[in-house]
């Protein structure tokens, strides 16, 4: 292992045996977070789970707070690429689906373990914008924008509040309904979900 | 103040002394869970923010969890009662204020600061399906009920959903995206969410 020291802020790609070291930390602190919440994680508990020592996590990240937000990235990578799969209803899906897929995974209670620190922590907050909502915003906007060309709805006026009722739904399915640790409650809201899209966006549902 | 021992698991309602005491508690765990979330509340913090002892404070809720689902009880008492307007686009309008109005209070600072806590505390979580998300359910129900009756929509196949569609979307608007201090965003959601979900239980929107 090389001794030179990291930049403090930008964490950088490593050597493959980093890039191990730095999945293994990333799963210890979701893991962390999802047992006592941010308040109850602790970097000493991370590091334990991780396998390293607690310096070696502070050569990676220099405290809790960028070892949490560096755990955010983890969403960047769960929305998959945008696909055009020829029609409105089974790009939603898609989507919907997507989003379900991430969010009864690990990126999903990460997000719910951080929502409540995120209230008065602007670094993290600014975090949740960037790597979570602007990523299916956009992705929202490019199967509307499609759905337009294609005829299958008129204009949509508020393209945003769309991208709320595709996700917010399944939020609220998920972390405010208690649940069995196996079941799947954002893929079983997404089919539920999808008439109802259709129609408030002016689709024809049959 | 009398020294007899309460019950240990349900607080009583008290003599007008006891639920002023009682109110200073709540608003000293909610502005103890906003600034510190769930993690970093302490009886003793909510106790001295109070002006009560912590002898004071455990006489009457005997663990944080207590305190902290004592708290949640304020919920009870945001969704004030079902009220026929005499249309569903009113009726609906009505509800979003409702719900807008208790997510950008105490109540919505409350339902954040324990999202995370309560993926593993059974008991918090029970507390919101009964004080938060059932109270809602009822009342979107009721609401479809009387539009179904009045010939304004088809009958609704998943009126769970439609809760999730009014709910979901206020909450990610509010959670998700950071705003001033002062903003509402809640109320600035609420009306931009109407013509949608008029469209989606298949109302004619004008």
């Amino acid at each position: 292992m090389t001794t030179d020291h990291l930049p403090e802020t930008t964490p950088r790609r490593g050597r493959p045996r980093d890039a191990a070291r730095d999945r293994a930390l990333m799963d210890a602190t979701l893991t962390e977070l999802q047992l006592h919440g941010y308040g109850g994680l602790t970097t000493a508990a991370v590091a334990r789970r991780a396998g390293v020592s607690t310096a070696t996590l502070y050569r990676r990240w220099r405290s809790k707070e960028h070892l949490v937000i560096g755990a955010a990235g983890v969403w960047a990578e769960d929305l998959g690429p945008d696909r055009d799969t020829g029609g409105l209803r089974s790009d939603l899906r898609t989507l919907l689906h997507d989003k379900a897929t991430a969010l009864d995974g690990p990126s999903g209670r990460l997000l719910r373990a951080i929502l409540g620190e995120a209230a008065h922590n602007r670094a993290l907050a600014d975090v949740l914008t960037q790597e979570y909502v602007a990523p299916l915003q956009d992705r929202v906007a490019t199967l509307l924008t499609r759905a337009v060309a294609r005829g299958e709805i008129p204009p949509v006026e508020d393209p945003v509040v769309v991208g709320e009722l595709v996700i917010g739904p399944m939020i609220t399915h998920t972390f405010l309904i208690p649940h069995t640790p196996d079941s799947r409650p954002g893929a079983e809201v997404a089919e539920r979900l999808l008439p109802y899209l259709l129609r408030a966006l002016g689709a024809r549902t049959e």
